[in-house]
């Protein structure tokens, strides 16, 4: 009945240490010490090391230690148990904070008023646009997605939703699929992308993708936030937008190659806001103690929440 | 049945041709021209010279161009009409854009995350607080006050309230009045500062008040919002608390004299961030509406809606 800690570039004796805490019943190993295969019945997973899991015969969950699961389904050699996410209310009010927090300060022109600030200069624009009238609209219309719309519409910002699959969403306008994504983006001055990263998904923010985005906006040109996943981007076509005009600006939080490397142009672009993805760090101990109550429900009868639907990948 | 608009550092022929196009029945004029002081019923003040007022035997009532009335009742020889205020849900919004704004900017630490992409460096902070950890404290509770507010804890802020006499506001921790100052200042760690500027609140935001704010905070020290008035604050104190660390930044768009001086300290200290005065630019044309709306109402015999007691100074 022993817990798999299998991480790579994470703490792991933070881990281990974390879950030996939370589960003092139960041995808690990692990938660098001796275990029996046949003794792992659950495993926590970020960014495993391929094929590891198909060696246990007795596991029965597989649990991501993050919302995204994109680097678990990554492995060819996956075994037929559950693959659990994490669903936290600390990680999702930390993702609207910068999902709306990077949507005002592109509104408020605050990289502008910075560089008055260093020039000392009080000079202000008078046609600075309300949020009332900056279309924002969100891809992905999960746990995160609709948090962040929910709270850009309470700041005033007039905001639709686009989703794979037709989602039906108390105040808030909602597009689907591919018949969708054309009028979805043709109303959007400011584009959040909380989409999971999927074969769907992968590269989706592309250059046609950014073309089709709102030309009669307030805000000077569209503006790109994604805070999802790198995989969702191709970076070249956003480069190649900004200077064409196509975009205006973008808050990146997240890249094809993570960390950013050190030369990339994304660094000193003006109109770019680069961040190290951290744009929602969970609490770790939040986070440890959400899977030890869902192996402590499983154990008692119940069944696990957030499943991930393997065809979807999400 | 004249209307006088009484302008200084504002665009006097626009507010003229505005007037004129609003009220078409109307004659509309400015003080660099010939009036016949009889012939004016209502006047718009910005920073009105002082005295003219007085001299106008059959004015009905002042209507402010802004959310403040300070300008209008520094002057000592105001006849006894009413005094209006213009409330604007366009000017709310935009006040708590700027509020949010720079409340999310000093928890996500924006400033830290441009020097470090300035420096290509990828390094995040495991230990930023969520929002639910920050504790806001808004000084003035009115229209403005109230909804900066709400819109802080719909992001996840812990926020109480701070007026001069008592307030019940549903869902929010009101504190009041003298004695109710020390213990609100003992759990804010981001001030908020939307009071009106009267006698009483003059210089409100001094040294000693700083010195209040709570020791015990997430965010390596108390942070000041001012989107008031300059009047409210002692920019020497402010300085001083910073470099004590009584205070750990501050975000600032009014000041004791404005445009703040080239040679002010404030411009190029490393934690404050000045912006122009501009946090809340009233569209001209929503505010324009607003005034003759009330006008109108007023010769049909209804009442002014937001009048200004005097003897409270907002």
């Amino acid at each position: 009945m022993t817990l798999l800690v299998a991480l790579t570039g994470w703490h792991v004796e933070s881990w281990v240490e974390r879950f030996a805490r939370l589960l003092p019943e139960r041995r808690v190993v990692h990938l660098g010490e001796e275990y029996d295969p046949g003794e792992i019945v659950y495993a926590v997973s970020w960014k495993h090391p391929h094929g590891i899991f198909r060696r246990l015969p007795n596991l029965k969950a597989i649990f991501s230690l993050g919302a995204g699961v994109d680097h678990i389904l990554e492995d060819p050699d996956l075994p037929d148990v559950p693959i659990l996410r994490v669903v936290d209310n600390d990680l999702t009010n930390r993702m609207s904070e910068y999902v709306v927090l990077h949507a005002l300060a592109h509104l408020r022109q605050f990289r502008r008023y910075e560089a008055q600030q260093r020039e000392r200069l009080w000079e202000d624009d008078r046609y600075q646009p309300a949020a009332a009238d900056v279309r924002v609209g969100v891809m992905g219309l999960g746990v995160l997605g609709q948090d962040a719309a929910r709270k850009l519409a309470v700041m005033g910002f007039d905001v639709a939703g686009w989703s794979r699959t037709p989602k039906t969403i108390a105040g808030l306008i909602t597009y689907a699929g591919d018949d969708g994504l054309g009028p979805f983006l043709a109303r959007t001055d400011i584009l959040v992308v909380l989409l999971p990263l999927t074969e769907d998904t992968r590269g989706i923010i592309d250059h046609a993708l950014l073309s089709g985005l709102a030309r009669d906006g307030r805000l000077g040109g569209p503006v790109l936030i994604n805070a999802g996943r790198g995989g969702l981007q191709r970076q070249a076509d956003i480069l190649r937008a900004l200077d064409e005009g196509v975009l205006a600006a973008a808050s990146l939080d997240v890249f094809e190659s993570e960390p950013l490397p050190v030369d990339s142009p994304l660094w000193a672009h003006p109109r770019v806001v680069v961040t190290p993805h951290n744009a929602a760090m969970s609490d770790p101990d939040a986070v440890g103690r959400l899977i030890v109550r869902q192996i402590r429900r499983h154990e008692d009868g119940g069944a696990f929440d957030h499943v991930v639907d393997r065809s979807r990948g999400y």
